[in-house]
């Protein structure tokens, strides 16, 4: 059975690498911590290494931990956690492709079971989620450094308990996890409701000048070069704002540009029906049904039209 | 014992009304509706009575039986729920007065016991969280629309199970309301995340003249009665304002008045160490240490230096 594979391989390699997607999120982050930590209590040769991961994370146990690159190309056992491909490694990948064994946790349905063992759960709302059977499964002690750690997971990827990925599941690990002693009220504020002084001037700009088009279906923004620059703008300051038009009520696709070097970085959400990805895909960007992006390098109202014109057809 | 004789009491009485708080939120209509329901279930003699409450509830099972006011004022027994004293009840405390029995099921720290048999756990994350205690001991099947109304009230009270109110029991309720196969991600759409027209205008108001006072520690803003009615606002548009004050990064304190023909009906919420109940009590309000509000009836800027010389004293 997988798990025992996973579990005897992890027990007997003497040296072990962590890697999770790049551009890493709470759930990527949030697991690959949990699983160093977990290696760590049982006296594994354990690293864990982040190319980069954005600095809001970094209150997370065993973050200072996390390095930039492995100490060789020579791992016994790289351990990916929370990547549905290859790709999803990034530069990552030479560590994993060079390292003896290789297992896989996940819970992305399009998994392509590319580690030597796998154990992917779609039905896991988080990667956490199916790391917390894992990590259970091995005799791990679920510290409360672990706990956070997979509660960080859990909270990203169900946006704090709100998509239909949770399950009954879901809240009883939510509630072994509480019983470890976190502080749940601190992980859900640093996690999901912290709002930087930039990113209140930007939400400011943003909602003040949104506008609802097309009988009030689709809501577009955006914010200038300028205006990031005034406000001296981080990438972390842009989060959530797309989030403002998809929430307003009888808006189906929500728009929020914001001007690059590059040109229009464009976010792109949408509530039920319209594929947003399919959108984004036609400015050359891709993503998911309800989330998706793109870069747009025209002058702003060629943009809008643009994109409204696309959006419009889906409607 | 309190929850055998509120048991005994219900099931005597020949009419009942129940009753939430003036200006209910999700937990108080929540908690109405899921006591309304199980009560109907029960074949009592039961009528729902809110004057006004937010359209935003008006998709939670039941909420078309609410009605602006009672039958009568004979009622054989008056429920409040999620009322921490009498004056809560707004222009429904006749029903209340004129009952021959009263039962007063709520959560808040600060109740005081006015009913003849009070059912009050401050260690519940939300009334809704206490009425499930009672519906069980009453014996009452849960079924998928009473589990949607406490899941609302849980919801609506822990901000999507983010407060310090959560406790291992909070997730065990959920796990158990989520069995009863309610959809959990329309629920939380629908209560957490939509923004109403008038909201997003006030949001804009209220972010755009947002101060940090203090240090930073605490943030003030307002909406004044003009600016409500130019929106055509609503209760429930002022839902989730206190919010981005208290979600800055800096801030313990988060101060919203809001003008109403009262006086400025103010909102407090904080962060970590200060208790806002205390606060809120020396203007003759109430609540929870994080969350309360009172009244207070003078200019904005009497108000606003009062509210910050006692809140200074808490930082």
């Amino acid at each position: 059975m997988t798990l025992d594979n996973i579990c005897k391989e992890i027990k007997e390699s003497k040296s072990i690498i962590i890697l999770a997607h790049k551009d890493p999120d709470g759930d990527a982050i949030g697991s690959s911590l949990a699983m160093y930590l977990a290696l760590k209590q049982i006296n594994l040769n354990v690293d864990i290494v982040m190319p980069v991961y954005p600095r809001i994370y970094g209150f997370l146990p065993g973050a200072t931990e996390i390095k930039k690159e492995g100490n060789s190309n020579n791992y016994d056992l790289a351990i990916a956690l929370d990547c549905g491909d290859r790709g999803r490694l990034g530069d990552c990948i030479e560590y994993f492709d060079k390292a003896n064994k290789t297992i896989s946790i996940d819970h992305h349905g399009t998994n392509k079971m590319f580690a030597d063992y796998n154990y992917v759960n779609p039905d896991s709302c988080a990667t956490a989620q199916s790391l917390f059977v894992v990590l259970n499964f091995m005799g791990i002690n679920i510290t409360k450094e672990i706990a956070e750690c997979l509660y960080a997971g859990i909270l990203t990827d169900t946006g704090g308990f709100k998509y239909s990925s949770v399950t009954e599941e879901t809240f009883e690990i939510a509630k072994e996890l509480f019983s470890k002693g976190i502080n749940i009220a601190d992980i859900s504020k640093k996690m999901l409701d912290t709002i930087t002084k930039p990113q209140l001037l930007l939400t400011k700009i943003a909602i003040g000048r949104l506008e609802v088009l097309e009988d009030g279906k689709i809501a577009f923004t955006y914010i200038t070069k300028n205006e990031s620059e005034e406000v001296n703008a981080e990438n972390g300051d842009y989060e959530g704002i797309v989030n403002y038009g998809r929430n307003l009520e009888g808006v189906e696709v929500s728009v929020f540009l914001r001007e690059t070097d590059d040109g229009f970085k464009v976010s792109l959400r949408s509530n039920s029906y319209v594929d947003v990805s399919d959108v984004a895909l036609i400015f050359g960007g891709g993503g998911h049904k309800k989330a998706s992006g793109c870069l747009i390098n025209t002058p702003l109202e060629d943009a809008k039209t643009a994109l409204v014109k696309e959006i419009k057809r889906y409607l």
